[in-house]
């Protein structure tokens, strides 16, 4: 058994849905590790982690845009202001996503299905440099 | 320390949650593994997992009927339709849910409470086989 | 490698944020386990666990007025209505947010980014004793 872990930075240019997928799997490769679990940990509290399907851009787009209508900006009970009107519908947006993401290896590989693929979902407009804990642990 | 892993296959004959909670302590039985945790990982994006009410058939009922509110179909912005009015919101359903539940082990057996099940909780109304990868770790 | 596993007690009074950072961060300690992951789990179905912002009281203070609004109570297809009109809507707010949380550990600490702390999610208006199982995997 052992544990491999490394961290990497994610540059964001504004909301929207950011693919770490290779980036995450060759971190499993560089750990040896051939069967456990990879954790992927995202350290801030206005982004997320969201595993959604990878090949037609538009089931993003639209996932965005859900976002979008159900964590309105503005709304007029917000009292956690002072940072912008994307401060307190970022935090919820990363409350109703992930903070962490647990993925299946096997033979040497994340277990990941033919659609899937792991994103960083930006929820702030400005640019951001943010900071991903990926854990591998197994055999 | 060890891992077992084994993938269970999951029928699935439409919309609603299906309960794979014995089948994930069977692989835990299975893996003689009585200290650590299970990782229960679903390899695709039109379904996702929970961890829910298990006694009363009317929990899950009102669930489901939540999620279909929360998530409408034919939302006019949507534009990954190509695959029916069930697809795109079978992927904002799983992002709002999960992919993987983990569950810790100890004394052998999953530590579930008294009133909790795993659930494979299906989006599309077509009948579908699931791929679950369940991942025992510990010792 | 070794597995190290303890369990919290929580009093909740009533629905609220009841953060439990310290908490699972003595339990890591107490392991002597430098590198790996922790696994909150939540034993129940009417409380969840979340990681939030845990600077300015006033983002939770809006987090629990927004799942107020996202999920009403005593909507008229709700069935599952025999223990109070806060019953249906906590399982519902619970799927919403997660049973468990996993989280790095490395350097013998955990890998929270600044803002973020662990917080268990009280649904149920009434006080309740809530069961917590801290699993903590590594080297």
């Amino acid at each position: 058994m052992a544990v491999h872990s490394e961290v990497l930075q994610v540059r964001t240019s504004g909301k929207g849905t950011y693919e770490i997928t290779e980036d995450v799997a060759a971190v499993v490769r560089q750990s040896a590790i051939t069967a456990g679990t990879v954790t992927v940990f995202v350290q801030h509290t206005s982004c997320s982690l969201i595993i959604m399907e990878n090949a037609d851009p538009t089931a993003r787009h639209d996932l965005e845009k859900y976002f979008d209508r159900l964590v309105p900006e503005n709304e007029s009970y917000f009292q956690h202001t002072s940072e912008g009107a994307d401060d307190m519908p970022s935090h919820i947006r990363m409350v109703l996503t992930r903070t962490s993401e647990v993925v299946a290896i096997a033979e040497g590989r994340m277990q990941l299905g033919t659609w899937q693929g792991i994103f960083l979902f930006e929820h702030r407009r400005a640019p951001h440099r943010r900071r991903v804990v990926v854990t591998v642990v197994g055999e």
